[in-house]
Parts: C-alpha cells; structure tokens; sequence
C-alpha cells in the first residue's frame, strides 16, 4: 500500500485507528474455545465488528508463535481474511525482527512474500544491513522502533552520544539515509508525550506508528498535539483496550464500540 | 541445561562447537526435495552427522518462518529430534526477539515451554523489562545481542555515550544487574577481534555466543586469545560453512568433516 492511499484512506475513514491483533488463548471468550480454530474465529469477529472504525491491523506475532504450528495457521488465515473481505486495511506484523542481512533477507520473504502483509516492525539494533534486506519491495513498509512505550525504553533509547543526542534520535537520523517518508516509518510509544516534538525534528513527515494508547496509559490528545502532521501521519493502536473489552458473547459489539470511540475521538483531531 | 553442564560437555567433547541450522530450501541438496519435509531430512542427516563435534545447535527461525506453518513443523520436529537423540545438545533459538513486558512474557511461553529449546537470542533495544519475562525458567536461558557479527554493527553499537562507553557495554553492564552468568549468555561477533578484551572487562565470566566464524570471516584463534576464561565462555557458531559445505549426495559427510576440523582446532585452544 502506498503513502497516498494510507492518508486517502484516512481522509476518507476519518480515522487513524489501528486495531491490535493480540489474540491470547487464555483470554478470549470461553465461548469461543469449542471452535476448531478459536484463535481465527475470535480474530475474524474482532475485524468484521471494528473495520468500519480503523485503517489498519497488527497482529503481534508473539501471540500465533506461543502455540507454534497451530498460531501460524491462525495467523496466515487471519491475514488471508482481512485481505480477502477488507482490502483497504494496512496490515503489520508486529514481529520486531532484525538480523544480518541473509536472515533479514529471510524474514523479509516470509513476512513480505509468504505471509504477504504490508509493513514489519523492525529492531534497529543491528544496523542497516539488518534492516535494508525489508527495502525495496513494492509498496512494503519497515516500521522501525525508534522510542518504544514501554518502562525499558528509557535504558538505552534516551543514551546521549556525545553531541547530546539520543539513540532514538540517532536511529531516526541515520536509518532516513537508507529509505524514504514511502517506505519507513517509526514506533514511537504514546507514554511518550512531549518527545514526540523532538521526534518530529528529525521525522518531520514520516508516519510514525504509536502504540501505548489504552492499556499502556499514552494519551491521544498529547500524540496528536506534538505528532500530527498536515497528512496526519499518525497510526495509532489499541489492541487490549478494544480487543479484550468484553470476555462475554458481546465482545464483538463492546470491541466495535470501543474502536468506534476512539474513531470518534481521532475525527475531530484530524487536521482535514 | 546449567552452566556447569555446559561446562562438563565442553571438557568431555574437546569442543564448544555450535552448529547453527540455517536451513534453507533453496540451498539443500537437490535429492532432498522429494521427501514429505525436506527441511528436516536435511536437519536430521546434519545432526546425526555432526553431533560428535559439537556440544549445541542453533536454528535460526528466519529460515523456518520463511515458509510459514510448514518451517514451524519443521522446527519442532527437529527440536523434538535433538531432544530424543542427543540430549546433552544446548539448543539455541536464534530468534533475536524482544518487546514490551506482557509480549516478551508469550515469547518466552513460545520458546521455552511451547517448543522447548534451552536458549533463545534476544534484541535489548527496548531494555529491562523486554528482557525479564524470559528469565526465571528454570535451565534456560537469555542470550542478549552485544555486539554483532555484521557491518551494521558499527551503526548504533560502537556510539559512545557522554563517559565514553559504547552502546554495547552499556547493554552489558546494565543486563548484568537484571540476571546472573547462569541465566544470561551475551552474542558477540566473531568479527569484532581484540574488542572481546573489551567485552572481558565488563563480561569477565559469562559465556558468549559467537557467530561469524566461517562465512562471515572471523578468526577462532582472536575469539580465543582475547575472548577465552579458565571455564572456555566460549561458544562459537558456524552455519553455513559446515551445513553447506556440500551440496551434493554427501552433504552430511563433508559437514561432519567440516565439524570435526573446526572441533580439532577448538580442542587445541582449549584451557583444559
């Protein structure tokens, strides 16, 4: 998916909502555990109820491998399922992969070409060759962590080199040089408040993907506030928050509220 | 597995040989691609082939990931194979993951109780609390990227902060307060030559894991000369020059011989 048709889409959904596929065994409704593939079915309700409300999907892919062979099958009907019913929806993978570059080559193939989602969150840790092998693939994205959201961000992402600059600075700094605003953007955590000026003068219109609004704690207000740009260039995600808001037979109907809420809330911030 | 065993295997081998299972389809002999899972025919003949000469493997869950549920299979099938034939192996899944608090929690159920390896690889960009949700299992064990084995390496890891210290021994110094060097191993790049006597001064017992010996063109002998304690610390990782050594009918063959040359050089540096 293109640059342009994440902000039409925007524009036209008057929303920068995306909703987070965590999907917990242990947690969804008990209901559902008789189904052949719980997972799946919980996850298929889930988009059938909140894709009016939201622009894109991230499953975390922690969630499919903590049952291994049995959560990859949910996870690649769960992609084929949004494909196929909402084709407009973005979809990430919430994997935070990053290797040298033959394995990153590797992963790219499997997110990219096998699986077939849009973006792929990368760890900048190990520097470009980790992360350019996720280039170069046509209307692909890489989602770079730059400022997470949670607690640990501030152990090594906030470090100041010598110059006074931070690593998260840095990482956005450098990593500009390897790709475009049409093919990266960055995880900067909603916890995150202010940093998010300091973000935007390194990241002036880049779509950044803020995680940490809901359970976490971020406020939506502040994101907007020090984050938005002309474009909105803002995708932010709830996932516990509208996934898990009823464990009754109402999930489905308390989630597409809750997603519907949060819409509502992102509407009147929009700057179009 | 404990360090003491660890320990042990390494003095009854003469070895701290890793075998890293970086399987790919498109490289395996061509007269694999008929049986129902290639992947782990492959794996099967490497290990009985290999084991002698080694005392851990290491698949790299790129390579599995790339076909999707079917290199899961593969992965647990030769997972459970190592477990059930040779279970003095250490076995490492290098996966390099890490992410907030209740993600790292379901990654760690993914690979220590979902497919039971004994050590994983994780990224420490997101810091303490990514880190913590994979300690605590009792036997296994955290292996925290350091300082790696590729050219981007040098991007963020080697930046020094305001005292001088490199991103890298920050990492260490700081993980060295959240587990013991009987719960947490470090990666550093076989690459990265004297640096090791840098690495010692903040590491002075754990064990490392090191890659990039082989294809990647690191030195065994500058690992063990600056890298080396009076217990080995010491396990070094080859991949594709043993598993790809030959991509004909003999593959596992030439591997073995690959191994037991690599072991024959490790004996002879040993301490002990």
């Amino acid at each position: 998916m293109t640059r342009q048709q994440i902000i039409e889409n925007i524009k036209r959904k008057k929303s920068f909502l995306c909703v987070g596929l965590d999907t917990d065994i242990k947690k969804i409704p008990q209901h559902l555990l008789t189904a052949e593939d719980p997972i799946f079915e919980f996850n298929k309700a889930i988009i059938d109820a909140t894709a009016p409300y939201c622009i894109a999907y991230k499953p975390n892919l922690a969630f499919y491998e903590s049952t291994g062979v049995s959560g990859w099958i949910s996870l690649e009907k769960t992609v084929k399922y949004i494909r196929q019913n909402y084709p407009d929806q973005f979809i990430i993978a919430d994997a935070k992969r990053g290797d040298i570059g033959n394995t990153s080559a590797m992963y790219a193939r499997s997110f990219f070409e096998h699986l077939g989602v849009d973006a792929i969150t990368i760890a900048p840790y190990m520097g470009e060759d980790s992360v350019t092998p996720f280039l170069g693939y046509n209307g692909k994205w890489v989602i770079l962590l730059a400022l997470t959201s949670n607690r640990g961000s501030h152990d090594f992402q906030l470090t100041e080199d010598h110059s006074g600059n931070p690593l998260y600075k840095n990482v956005i700094a450098k990593s500009s040089e390897w790709a475009t605003d049409s093919e990266m953007m960055y995880v900067v955590g909603a916890t995150q408040g202010e940093l998010f000026r300091e973000i935007r003068k390194v990241a002036p219109t880049h779509f950044l993907l803020v995680p940490g609004v809901g359970a976490q704690g971020g406020s939506l207000e502040d994101v907007c506030k020090y984050g938005m740009t002309k474009d909105c260039g803002l995708i932010v995600n709830s996932s516990r928050g509208i996934i898990y808001a009823s464990t009754g037979t109402d999930f489905a109907a308390v989630a597409a509220a809750e997603a519907k809420k949060l819409a509502e809330q992102m509407a009147a911030l929009l700057p179009f």
